[in-house]
């Protein structure tokens, strides 16, 4: 059973978690640091518990609870009015329940790669009972340096839907457990597996020795088309950060350059390139068609 | 010449197009009803001069004149310090300049469709001068009743990038012009033509009418893959709103449901969509494949 806690004053010290949620930067701070993230809405709550964070408190109002009561298991709950709510998370509360959830310690990039996902803890959480994804990965995404939280859970959700199994990121890369992460994503930072590189320089060196293909993909329009690229069993996609691409070492390290073709006259109308989510997903589509049949 | 006017007060009435940008439900009347849009920034505002649309006013510092003199022409430009500029517009603006542009009266739908490009205004506006286009347009995307503004704008930077030769949006769908949309196109919204339907009910018949072989996008995995559907040399393509999809009438009227296909464990990963620029941007790039190489 939840333990349930009336609480009438905003400012109220056991509230801190969703009261510093104004604070953008503060937040940022938090997330990383003290190792928690904020899931909104029954639905990410739900996926959030299944995929294994834990509850840390749960935020709402008496008219959400009882959607809630029986994932919640036996941890806090605050309840407040509906004022409070709003006035606590400093914005319109539509989905009537927010969640501090507790980080988990992510995998390193060696064990998300050579893990074996069939019958795995996500997938028999996730209620997957056909053998999703059987075997190791051998499509994935390599996020350098994206900065929008909200590219990062739009390209999550790319991968969750095109079959990629899945993605690591750079060191500095944004982190998909940021609420607009999550929330872009649909849930999909929960479904798609993610390590964390430790370092950058040797990253693919470290992708290599794991047996991937490491296709760089660049506006560059005398790259290989994506659709003609070599695949090989296991491919990793590397896609770089919104304003400057992929880094030079990256670009020079990996094992082809792929593009996304471009009309022609694309230059002419003044555009040069696509945006990170538009190329990941014709990127992950072209993934897909080129992935094995088999493990 | 432009004619230069030093403005000390914020609340001088002559900047009431600009301090009306802190009000997003004024300004949408604004922009639909006084018939004016927004353009931020030197490059942004070139492209939109170069497109046709007249300059009201433009309102910059001194430093951030120079390089936009020669393309002003003699529009009135409201001088202000960087504390006025950052008061008025209610957000720091990087990048220097505001114009209050004129929008023009769009194309029918039928006059989009039925223009010959090559020679015409916008390509020489434009620098085109490789026939860019040639005939008129053969591959278009019909947006019903999108509302997200970044949406639009990251759509059309997709069809400029990928080809797509005009866009058409449905009666409702959100505004190419409002400050969001021109910004996340990155100027695609001027470099692409587009038209509004007067007439939802009626739409899909004159698309029909004007030759095109009308697509319907869904995520409903019955529908034909969009490698595999028949394209023919006139093809347009609809893309429905964010929340919903398309409307059941166009998806019933459509010559075609087509879909992308979707990995088999995404249903069980929980995604049963992708957002719609990511749908839009593997669809363009679909049509691309598709288009036939001659006139």
């Amino acid at each position: 059973m939840p333990e349930l806690i009336e609480v009438e004053d905003p400012e109220d010290p056991r509230l801190r978690d969703y009261v510093r949620l104004r604070d953008v930067e503060l937040r940022k701070s938090l997330e990383g640091g003290r190792g928690l993230f904020i899931a909104e809405g029954e639905k990410v709550i739900r996926r959030a518990v299944a995929t294994g964070y834990p509850v840390r408190s749960v935020l709402t109002t008496p008219r959400w609870l009882p959607g809630l009561a029986d994932v919640l298991g036996g941890a806090r709950v605050y309840l407040v009015s509906d004022e409070v709510m709003a006035g606590i998370a400093g914005f319109a509360v539509h989905r009537g329940a927010l969640a501090s959830m507790g980080r988990v310690e992510l995998p390193t990039v060696k064990a998300l790669l050579t893990a074996e996902r069939a019958g795995g803890a996500r997938d028999v959480a996730e209620g997957s009972g056909h053998g999703a994804f059987a075997g190791t990965p051998r499509r994935v995404l390599v996020l350098e340096d994206l900065v929008d939280h909200g590219n990062v859970g739009a390209i999550f959700r790319c991968a969750a839907a095109l079959g990629v199994e899945a993605v690591i990121l750079s060191p500095r890369c944004a982190d998909p457990l940021y609420r607009r992460s999550v929330k872009v994503s649909m849930g999909a930072v929960f479904a798609v597996p993610y390590a964390r590189m430790t370092n950058w320089h040797a990253g693919l060196d470290e992708l290599r020795e794991l047996g991937f293909r490491t296709l760089a993909l660049t506006p560059d329009q005398t790259a290989t088309p994506i659709d003609e690229a070599v695949m090989g069993p296991r491919v990793a996609l590397l896609l770089g950060s919104e304003g400057d691409g992929l880094s030079s070492r990256w670009l020079r390290e990996a094992d082809e350059a792929v593009r996304i073709p471009m009309s022609p006259q694309a230059m002419s109308l003044g555009v040069d390139s696509l945006n990170v989510v538009a190329a990941a997903a014709i990127a992950c589509h072209g993934l897909m068609r080129g992935a094995p049949a088999g493990g």
